[in-house]
């Protein structure tokens, strides 16, 4: 959804040329705008960029790189002021999660710290879902819907091949320390299709003997069962269930996922048959099965950025508001940065039912909205089209700089 | 792609009332035959039954249960000519790969070598893709549009991360013995979007040293790279790579996966960051992206099966024959089952590049018009709509049978 919401600040921007030359994107994000790679967005057809929008990932690439403190590097500030006045960037927009809220409301006193006039404005994404103030952070809708999707249709499959086959399916999702997505999984079950799915959070303690007497429950009723593990799932000491010290035939540490341990499990205490997923990239990068309405608040939450900047605003993020679930309508909303970044959200812990293995109607209300609709991506000979800019440099015409 | 074969069986039957009473489904396959646990799909609604045709899955249930020869078990083979004349059963339809088709012949001899009068159709269906005569076994068709897309996806994702994360991505699937699911992967890369894919076959002796410097040139020249892995890859010394005697902090043995015994190879030769997928059961029932070709052979398969039965035809399967590459065009013949039961189909050796990691242009041309085509199902409040059938039993009239 980075994409879907770098098309809506670039197609923005673009019906202000009056107000706004041109767009360039930093090279892998901050990294690009520090090392003055900076990459010029105009050099790119009309439907390049709107093909943005229906392309998985981040075309101008990215980086995991927090700023430090202007006390601490103080450097790296005055480096970043020197290339946006050398180009005459006035606006700046990051896209991003908690650390990238951080960076950008530290540019975003730019102006005030050391004198360069700069509006930086902060656009919500995160898959986690853990930004404050706004109702959800674009791109996790979409991969919730694929959460969701995948673990209906994996427990069709293991429904007709119980009983001689596979009982217990395993799949592993992302989110360290949020739920969310794990609970995603809860929606594979509705009232019109119940399954029988066992969630495990990473809110929720780890607890061997009521896991498997669960997983038991519900094979010895349905005749299978579905687990949903968040890779972020801890045991009593804290440890993440995935670190079980593996090591190969030659005593090298093998590298975890939870899946297989939690497989292991199923096998050792219950000896019923399974098989078991990880998901990993697919899930976030699986723009095939899109929610709709994740595609329409990155998209919203990109306008908005623009919109914003041109209206004076600083140190902002377009937050999603919502005013009702059924039917879900929401708004965006100006949210100060200062209560963004650094800000933890709230935990998924109401969410969660009091077995600690599925989600409540409440979570229930709250998700379903989130990955209501389709948006699929133009095809071509049987694969998806999606687009790849030419990325074409603007001149340096700062000395070099190192990281 | 088990239902939609199962719907253009049973619509197509519905529509010869005078020649077909009722379409009886044997729950869990041939292991309701010979309990006589029947299905009466008569008592299922034509709405229902023709949904089946977006349903993944077998909604009547399956099983791996193959029939021994007659000779050492003429047993189960009595009590079939018993179930089938109890309930006037004239035809019989099954569904499956090499082994169902090697049962189906069995039954189909069972007018000469018992006396009962049966007209026996197997109709194909494997994701392994490795039945004979048949251009691509329904099912199959659908797997590899979801490995295609699911590695171009993935593969944008890792491109995007690459500068300071993530600069390896594994995936494995399926296809233990044949590389057609793994050589799908080679269709993430296209002329119009170029991506660096590494294909491990599990007809391809893995050699690690040139496995990880192919890796390590495309991640020099591209920045990043993609690895699918099929499941069944094996060393020289014949043992699947999976198979690494992993064992976790009490001794117990670890269940693989192959995608992190190449993560590992990965990160201690050449220290690339990386991530890994399995996707296992996601692969084969992810209905929503399938294949509107292989939907279509599959209905088309289930449908010529009836009306070959009404030809008064026995042990054949309708096979699916290539006419042209591009267009594709193709028809429905019938195919000897003697030529089918337990014949292995030519491995794709041919398709496979010279320095085995790759697919060649007639692989492709091959593999192009088999994911052409997106058949998506209905959604209801984000999620497909995907029918599950009442089930109802026939009436027992024999005494129990002891399997």
């Amino acid at each position: 959804m980075i994409n879907a919401s770098a098309c809506g600040v670039i197609q923005t921007a673009r019906k202000h040329p009056d107000r706004i030359g041109t767009v360039f994107a930093g090279r892998n994000g901050i990294i690009g705008a520090l090392l003055e790679d900076l990459i010029d967005t105009g050099r790119e057809s009309d439907d390049s960029i709107g093909a943005l929008r229906h392309t998985p990932s981040g075309a101008f690439g990215s980086c995991r790189y927090k700023l430090n403190s202007l006390e601490q590097n103080r450097r790296e500030y005055e480096r970043l002021i020197e290339v946006f006045a050398a180009h005459d960037i006035g606006y700046f927009f990051y896209n991003g999660g908690g650390d990238s809220a951080d960076t950008c409301l530290k540019i975003s006193q730019l102006s005030e710290t050391l004198g360069y006039p700069i509006q930086a404005i902060h656009v919500p994404k995160t898959v986690d879902n853990d930004l404050p103030i706004t109702d959800n952070c674009p791109g996790f809708g979409s991969v919730a819907k694929y959460v969701a999707v995948s673990t209906r249709e994996a427990s069709f499959d293991v429904a007709s091949m119980a009983k001689t086959s596979t009982k217990v399916f395993i799949v592993e999702v992302m989110g360290r320390h949020a739920g969310w997505i794990a609970a995603a999984g809860g929606l594979a079950s509705s009232s019109d299709t119940e399954l029988p799915i066992v969630i495990l959070f990473p809110e929720v303690e780890f607890d061997r003997e009521r896991f498997c007497q669960r997983v038991d429950e519900l094979v010895k009723h349905y005749g299978y069962a579905s687990i949903v593990v968040s890779e972020g799932v801890r045991g009593a000491d804290g440890k993440f269930l995935s670190d079980q010290g593996l090591t190969d035939a030659f005593g090298h540490a093998q590298l975890g996922g939870v899946a297989p341990v939690v497989a292991n499990m199923v096998k050792t205490d219950l000896d019923y048959k399974y098989l078991w997923a990880v998901a990993d990239y697919l899930q976030r990068s699986a723009r095939h099965i899109a929610s709709a309405t994740d595609v329409t608040q990155a998209y919203a939450v990109g306008k908005a950025a623009v919109e914003m900047v041109l209206d004076g605003a600083n140190a902002v993020m377009p937050a999603i508001i919502r005013k009702s679930n059924d039917p879900y309508r929401w708004a965006i909303e100006r949210a100060d940065l200062n209560l963004v970044a650094n800000v933890e959200k709230m935990r998924p812990g109401e969410y969660i039912t009091a077995d600690g293995f599925g989600i409540t109607n409440h979570c229930r209300q709250y998700l379903e909205p989130l990955i209501e609709g389709e948006d699929y991506p133009p095809y071509s000979r049987g694969m998806p089209s999606y687009v790849r800019m030419n990325n074409i440099p603007v001149g340096k015409k700062l000395a070099p700089f190192e990281l």
